[in-house]
């Protein structure tokens, strides 16, 4: 095993101080008055040595790790791993990098990620909230870390958030189902009260009061998102054998992919018999032999958005809070019936 | 903004000095013949003070940092966050967090990750490297920082790593598709050096030897990583049209995506005029009118081991290096033209 070169290598493989050394590699070199010519060679000597910097001994002087931790529901889940993927590249612009960690929707895994991540002093969180978390997003707030909620938020709560506008996406969608001719419409849901959830529940019922469509209790089907196999299998042949829906809406693409399954599997023709729209993307929308019609969340502005709140908090630059609304759009396809 | 709460403000809280509180905090409480009451006290005023360690301090002093470094090709490739995700709950059962960077398998971006990590003091590496990165491994190495590859390896390199036998895996689809009756079959690669696709190839190639099949250079369609979409369409076009192959074996789940995109778009009835089988898994494959066959991998144990190396390396208990080879099997469906 080689020994980590410290400064001090550095300085004694040319014969300087150590004082000289550090002022050129933290670019300090025209504040001490060190000449290019030096200058250069303790660069190349540092290079040849394979010096490497220990930011966390500069991260105790600054207080700053340059790191931003990551909390969303599961790292697997397409949604937000492609999330995921864009905090990381627009952190890695402005020098920082991401810890991540998945909640599975459990308020205790999301304390005991915040404790953890806290612990190694991480200069800013970005949380895809689980319910009744309002609590633990207040503490981080009040120590004065900055925060920025995605995808959910908590009304009343004073905190950065950025996601799309719930309500009118999901209100879109049953609109759609609506024009081609279903009166009857269904809708596959998570048993939770986070924000994001309740909104896409009460767009459904307003769009089909909006349509004089009385709604049934029995075409709510809610899932448990510990559950959502089983949930979504029992629960929709109940609903479906009987066929009692001409149509379903679906509140996102994991609901989807399980009930599309279910669905074959009970022989139901899409979209003659029932047609679908759903929440998110999959990959199994585009393959599914009558492709999926589909609400589409802008996931590179989320995250894009997401990193911009953060790095202003970071920067001092907001006092206010910012609450974005991203775009969302129907993607229409064969599954909701329509003539195309 | 509330101050950071610190052990003094423990100890004037409650009226006992610096460190009574740390020997507590540290769990150090009978060395130092804390009582139980007094004990209490102190995690009782913690807690209420809302006291977080930090331990960044605490890592300068001890070496560690408790933080894995993790490299994949792309987090948003469900391979990887499937991956991502064991990797991470295997981490924090022993107290580790996962620090994550995608490298677009460019040689460039994973240098630069393995810099950015290897300045926080990561205390190992888990990486899938890409091609031609032999050289900075060895520099992990040298630096007596535990390191695994995952995925691809370097023959010839001495370093701890976990993959499937690839050829294996691939020879055995290729036989599946013979037995099958297809005697001109063709095979979706990239066309990179890395191990795994080198071995891939040459398990397709040395099937069709064993079973008298001439291979044809035509058969062999190779797209690049950047160029992902648009190479297979073209390149499988000029090869499907008109059909020179009665079977296609995928070398990834993202080949066979968008493959089975062309596919669709060219009107070639999937098994009756080719047979298909891939690698790895996707919601698309089970969704596709034609169930795919497909080459599953065991990420649980790609991750589980993993880790597994890793924290051998750390707590010193392997000299040797390991060479963990994880189950390949074939998950036979329509696709591939099997009678089921």
């Amino acid at each position: 095993m080689e020994k980590k070169v410290a400064l001090k290598d550095v300085a004694q493989h040319i014969g300087v101080s150590v004082a000289l050394v550090s002022y050129v590699l933290n670019g300090k070199e025209k504040e001490a008055r060190v000449g290019a010519d030096m200058a250069n060679k303790i660069r190349k000597a540092a290079a040849e040595l394979n010096y490497q910097p220990n930011l966390i001994a500069k991260s105790l002087k600054m207080g700053k790790t340059k790191t931003i931790g990551l909390i969303v529901a599961d790292i697997s889940n397409p949604f937000f791993s492609t999330i995921a993927r864009i905090v990381e590249d627009e952190a890695k612009k402005h020098g920082y990098v991401v810890i991540f960690g998945s909640s599975d929707e459990s308020a205790e895994k999301q304390l005991d990620l915040i404790d953890v991540f806290s612990t190694r002093l991480v200069d800013a969180f970005i949380i895809a909230p689980a319910s009744g978390t309002e609590k633990q997003i207040e503490t981080i707030v009040k120590r004065g870390i900055p925060v920025v909620l995605m995808d959910r938020f908590f009304p009343g709560l004073k905190v950065d958030c950025v996601h799309i506008n719930n309500f009118n996406a999901a209100g879109k969608a049953v609109k759609q189902l609506i024009k081609n001719n279903r009166k009857r419409i269904g809708m596959v849901a998570y048993d939770t009260m986070q924000s994001h959830m309740q909104d896409r529940k009460q767009g459904y019922k307003a769009a089909l009061k909006e349509n004089s469509i009385r709604f049934k209790k029995q075409w709510l089907v809610e899932a448990s998102y510990q559950n959502i196999e089983k949930d979504v299998a029992a629960k929709l042949k109940a609903l479906l054998k009987p066929l009692q829906v001409d149509a379903l809406f679906f509140a996102t693409n994991s609901l989807a992919v399980a009930g599309l399954k279910e669905i074959n599997k009970l022989g139901i023709k899409v979209p003659d018999d029932l047609a679908i729209i759903s929440f998110d993307e999959s990959d199994a929308f585009d393959f599914f032999y009558s492709p999926v019609t589909y609400v589409s969340q802008s996931l590179v502005d989320i995250g894009k958005e997401a990193v911009k709140l953060i790095l202003n908090r970071l920067h001092n630059k907001s006092k206010k809070n910012a609450d974005v609304i991203v775009e969302a759009r129907l993607i229409v396809r064969e599954s909701c019936g329509s003539k195309l």
